[in-house]
């Protein structure tokens, strides 16, 4: 068993989501996380736990969403010994806090079992608290709310076992030993039982140690555990649609559209004049309407502090507007500061820089050497997730005739921007798209 | 009841898939489709099956994938009186062909009864002959395959009733009356009803005259009325994961990225040279190897017969690389073409049309001209689908030079297309992004 973490931890950092506004009344709550898992139903080699989504593996959405949570004091993590060093790797990347790794069992109910046991201090080398309740989780449930957490923590105190639960979407049925229809179940009777679940540690514990092999190696429900060999009927949790489990590459897919969606919520808009202000708010206005942008702040070159409030606050795009200057000082400050402010790596930042140039005042072949000067500082950045896109517009008359084509010529970049880190994938966006390509064939 | 449809169908045009090879043996087989529903647990006010999917309708997908099966004689969409209008404009946009809508009723099963009613003759404008077998089938379910049609029924055939399961991805729970557990059913002795379903079209009308007003109105299972009303108990076959219902956000967002995953899996390039045959087979080689293309074709600028065969193979997606000429006389070609050629708007087709220029040699000025010509036409293509991008570059050097900037440029042109039609939304393309958006900056 080892203990993994970085330096700094979202909960420190003041990301914590909801504090301690939902938290339980009294005792220690810790979580298990099941992660050894094979993926067989998404038919690729990677277990799905690892998949990649916008380049992060899964299972770290689904610890970030954990740790958000202050009073999830402790996070233990099953995982197969094939997969430990890379889980390790990841906890590390992504600065992840309070976890714990230990070994995977050769079913989910013995991994579940392994990470109880640490709990209970019988691991030779744990050092973690028993706590009073805990929450067991799918590693492939990466949008946990924190409202859910505290539902089901809350009702395990009272009832000893509690689970989110969903309404059915298809009939189920129960196949003859002949392959046809012996019976269909009422759906309005039944439910499909979700994760998260919570127990009062020593109702599932004890569940744990008494269970039989048959029930370790085809179980699938921590629920009837407690009901079996506890005698606990767990309360039963309405969950949102969002607790869905990721199974097949379509959950894959959509699961990089709604983090898309979420991310790209916000742009933050960087002028290097104050003097434009009526543009400026124009400019804040189409994002509003055209991309239904749901915050954009304005603000000089930001650096240190105000950065990190910015990036603290969900906002991972930025729009630099270069009105004032034709060289690349201030696009090289702002990265410099993102790459040192950013607290951890869990999305890409999107920086796309605009230039108006004069092509009557200013060299082309001059600009060329230092847009390849910005074309290595840019690699550079993106090692530390950082994403820079430059472009420059060669249009003497543009500055002074701000006619029609300018609106068109906005949304281009900043829809670049989103479609790195949002809205490109989503629906309905093609009208909007093709509108904005038409507009950037006159300006390229 | 109307009988709607376009001119020319997708059978006639030869789109019919797999033809006559899974045809059952005997019988004509016809299919209703239940769209009655207001999709409340998709959060919208559109009934999901008429949401956008890439700007064309959910229900219109299922729809092409059923007549694609071209011994599926007959399909009956049952619609609410207000969607009425609605669809047949779906219908008649998209060229559906064979489709003859009713009123749907109250709830899903009234709905199929009048489905099944308009079938049997017994409405007074019917003039639709009585299948052998019926399908019944979900309007929200868009990936259908021929394959497990022709499964379904053939089982009916067999045993008067067959429906396509899938394994249940949650345990399913019995609840108490209080909201607490009551049962927990073991997973791996049930399973998931799905669609589409296929009954010999006496046993499942016989059983719909019967059924009680209860069924009628809380029943949500067509297997379930056929074994109580008839007796018949349904061979259950094994269905796809792509089967799946889309009933949440999320699974439009993943039925938008299976279709682009699907339609960016072809380009052609056309070039208007055929000299330059060793720098296309490199272009190639490229698209496979970097965008994962599993089809390219090369031609000189096609027309007619040529066009119409590249758009029934699939391919949406055209680069044209224009070497020889700077002016865009092949393009329009190209688009005229395109729009005449295309026998349904199915989906968008995207070119890409890109051009060298030498800017010592011609005059920016004059080109202007050109490209706003240019976007007027492409505005004119676009009402029938067909998007035009157009990319000029400025780079004296560039044809002779064709040094190691020359592949990441030929990236740039054609991720455009797919970012339009494709990849852009796709799991871990970022990489690959960010890389020709570095390359794209030197050329701006």
């Amino acid at each position: 068993m080892e203990r993994a973490g970085g330096a700094r931890g979202l909960a420190e950092a003041g990301l914590g989501g909801g504090g301690e506004s939902g938290v339980p009344a009294a005792g220690a709550v810790a979580a298990v996380l099941p992660a050894g898992g094979c993926g067989e139903r998404l038919g690729g080699p990677t277990p799905k736990q690892f998949c990649p989504v916008l380049g992060r593996p899964l299972i770290s959405y689904t610890l970030q969403a954990l740790q958000r949570v202050s009073w999830i004091k402790d996070i233990v993590v099953a995982v197969t010994s094939e997969n430990m060093d890379m889980m390790a790797a990841i906890v590390q990347r992504y600065r992840h806090q309070r976890v714990t790794l230990v070994e995977a069992g050769t079913t989910r109910h013995r991994s579940i079992f392994n990470g109880l046991k640490a709990l209970a201090g019988d691991h030779p080398h744990s050092r973690l608290p028993t706590p009073t309740v805990v929450i067991i989780h799918d590693a492939v449930r990466p949008f946990v709310e924190e409202d859910v957490l505290a539902s089901v923590v809350a009702a395990a105190r009272d009832h000893g076992a509690a689970g989110a639960i969903r309404p059915l979407v298809s009939t189920v049925i129960t196949p003859s030993a002949d392959g046809c229809l012996e019976q269909s179940l009422d759906r309005a009777k039944h439910r499909a039982s979700e994760m998260p679940q919570a127990f009062l540690f020593d109702v599932i514990y004890r569940a744990y140690c008494q269970c039989s092999d048959h029930d370790m190696e085809f179980g699938t429900e921590c629920l009837h555990l407690a009901l079996k060999y506890c005698h606990t009927k767990a309360k039963l949790v309405d969950g949102s649609p969002d607790l869905w489990k990721v199974t097949y590459k379509r959950d894959l897919y959509a699961m990089e559209s709604i983090i898309k969606d979420k991310i790209s919520q916000q742009i933050c808009v960087v002028a290097d004049t104050e003097e434009d202000a009526e543009c400026i708010a124009f400019l804040q206005g189409l994002l509003k309407k055209e991309l239904e942008v749901q915050g954009t702040s304005v603000t000089l070159c930001p650096n240190g502090q105000d950065l990190q409030k910015i990036i603290l606050g969900d906002c991972y795009n930025f729009v630099c507007i270069n009105m004032k200057n034709s060289d690349f000082r201030p696009p090289r400050q702002l990265l410099a500061g993102l790459a040192s402010a950013a607290p951890s790596p869990f999305y890409p930042v999107a920086v796309v820089s605009v230039y108006f140039l004069d092509s009557q005042n200013v060299s082309l072949s001059e600009k060329m050497k230092e847009v390849m000067e910005m074309k290595d500082f840019a690699k550079e950045v993106k090692k530390q997730n950082v994403f820079f896109y430059g472009v420059l517009i060669h249009f003497p008359q543009f500055l002074t005739q701000k006619d029609k084509t300018f609106p068109s010529l906005w949304i281009f970049f900043t829809r670049k921007s989103s479609s790195f880190s949002g809205k490109l994938g989503s629906i309905d966006d093609r009208p909007k798209r093709s509108s904005y390509l038409d507009s950037a064939l006159g300006f390229c």
